[in-house]
Formats: structure tokens, sequence, C-alpha cells
């Protein structure tokens, strides 16, 4: 590439992307998948689980979090995704890395919560509109 | 309404509404119940349990506070609201649209914390001196 | 002091305050006890763990920290510090006064996470090269 990406001030981008987090994982928790997919890229890649191959596209994490989501059909779980402390850097070649802790809260009538804890691996970019998406996202479980 | 409501900028507004949480969280924490009340508008609505009637101004919210916290009276319980995941948006006639998850984690000496889940669905506003304050706030439980 | 400390807009520096703890704190649960240290002024004063003596200046942290972790050494712990709900606060004579809530989530393979509520009272201070450090930090727990 011989051109410079545009630097990002990182401190103005933050609540920038702590926003688009919140209304990301509303809508994940939410069961909207087709617009939780549409916080991903077109050509985005999405591993939220190991030894499953990484969603590609936004048609394809459809497919991918319908199928996924099949398990909890008959389940009367609210999960809850929280994102905090969100590491944020400049990415090369343009885009933010940020690498984030997930706490995940899953909620079932009368039961105690349940946790997983996750640590998630974010390149962000900023569409020509203004709006931030997800070109890619790994997901890791403690 | 003939009056345009002045347009707030939600990256801006975003840091100034979560130090807003965190200091009425704590003052609520500490069981400062006129300290967190003040935080609310003198007209404010406040919808904190299913089935209860919402408390209805300032000193509405100190007498259903003092009422409802005379459970835990003897109790040697130390709450904390873990407010995250801010969906912020421009609210129709000015001031934000806020819906949050929070967590509350509840503990007593010698035993693991006990959590609850639950959403927030707020509206804030501007004071004339820039303060923030909560005009309705209706909490919703996983 | 005859000098006046510069103000710090406090909704500007919650960002760059969120920033540094999510660094820090991902340090700390990395096992990276030098990069944790190094996110601490050269005086720094840490008092992490109640009757224990509080770790002073870098290399006093390295080794109180080096010390304390023995105890997780056969231990396959993995920690995640989530700080949340920061009161931001002008210091007297300079500095940032944060009183933050802080869920540490324990996370063992094969086991429900074991969570720890605290609360760390920190000054932070800003280098002239415009980096923040935690000058001092005290760590009450619930």
């Amino acid at each position: 590439m011989t051109t410079v990406p545009a630097r990002i001030d990182l401190d103005t981008a933050y609540p920038r992307v702590q926003r688009f987090y919140a209304a990301q994982m509303q809508l994940l928790d939410g069961r909207d998948i087709r617009g939780y997919a549409d916080t991903f890229t077109e050509d985005a890649e999405f591993a939220h689980t190991p030894d499953r191959t990484p969603a590609r596209t936004r048609e394809g994490i459809v497919e991918d979090l319908t199928d996924f989501h099949r398990r909890f059909a008959d389940d009367p779980m609210q999960r809850r995704h929280f994102v905090n402390m969100i590491d944020l850097r400049q990415a090369d070649g343009g885009g933010l890395r940020a690498t984030a802790y997930c706490l995940v809260v899953k909620v079932r009538p009368g039961e105690p919560p349940v946790f997983v804890s996750c640590v998630m691996h974010d390149l962000l970019v900023e569409e020509a509109d203004g709006r931030l998406l997800t070109r890619s996202r790994r997901v890791e479980y403690d």
C-alpha cells in the first residue's frame, strides 16, 4: 500500500466504539440476528466458537447464528453481553484494533445467572458514512 | 411544541452520561437516598420494581426508597450497580434516551456474591447549568 | 504550593481514563507484572490487600506482586478485572481522583467463575508526555 491510512484519535473514537458495542450487543441479546449481522462489514469474518469454522460475510453470519441459536430455541434464556475493558489501538493498514473483555450473563427464570468469560479480538473499520462496523472478530474463552 | 430541541452530539455526551451513572449509582450503593433522589428531576418518575407503583418527584423517590430499603436495614449487604452497554439516542422532544444493562451485585460477608440482571430505560435531560438528571427510569428484570 | 494546577476537563479525560484502565488491567490479568508496574509513577503507593503493607515504587510493586502471585503459580486460574462506574473528579493539587468499582472474575477450567467485588481509590497523574499513570491506589473489598 502506498496510501497512508488516516490516524484516528483514540480518545475521541473511544465513546463511539463503546456506543457501537452497546448497540451491537443489544441486537444480539435481543436475538435480532439480521440486525447484528449488519453491524459487520460485507466481507467480515466472525469466529465465535472454538473448533467451529468462522462465519464469513453478513449472509454467512446470519446463517451461522440462525443455526447456532437453534439450541436456544426452547430455552427461556436471556443472554446479556457485558463488553468492558476495551483496549483500543490503531490497526496497521487503517481501522481500529479492539481487545475487550466480555462477560456473558445467561439468565433463566428462577435460577441464578450463569456466567461465561471471554475476550474479543476485533478489527473495526469506519464506513464512508462514518458508521463503525466489525470487519473481523475472534472470541477466546477463559 | 414549536421550538426545535437542540441536538446533542452523542459521542461527546457519552462520557458525561457514563460519569453521571457512576456518581448516581455510587450514591445509591452508599445508601445516600437523598443524594440519589437529587440526581432525578423534580418531576421525575422512577419505576424500579414490577408491580410497585412508580415513585414520582424527588420527595416521592426519597419516601419510596426509604420504605424499600427498610428490608435491608438489618442485612449486612453491600450492593453494587454495574451499568454498562449504554445505548444512547436522541429523545424526541429533547434529552437523551439511554437503554443500558445493569448487573446488580449483592455482597454479604463470607458469602459468594448474588447477581441480578436488569435493563434500565432512562430519559436523561440537561439542566440549564449543564448538569444531567434522570427524568424517568423504568427497570426491567431478566 | 503557589502554582495553580491546570484543571483537566473531566468529560474529555474520561475516555482516556477508561483506555488507561483497560490497558493496565489487561497487563495485570496477563501476569505481566513489570508492564503493570510501569503504569504506576516511580513514587507510587499501591495498597491492594488489607493488612498487607502497601507496595511503594515501581520496583516495590514488582517485588510485591511477584511474591503475591506465587500463590497462583500452580493455579490454572485466569483473572479478569472489570473496572466500571468510574467516578472521576479533580484532585486537590492536580491530577484526577477516580473511585471505581472493580469486579474480579476468576476462571478455572471446568468450574463456574468466582467473583470478588471491590472498590478502587486511585490518584491518577498525567506525565509530561501526556501518558496517564497511577500515583496511588487503595483497594477496598466488599
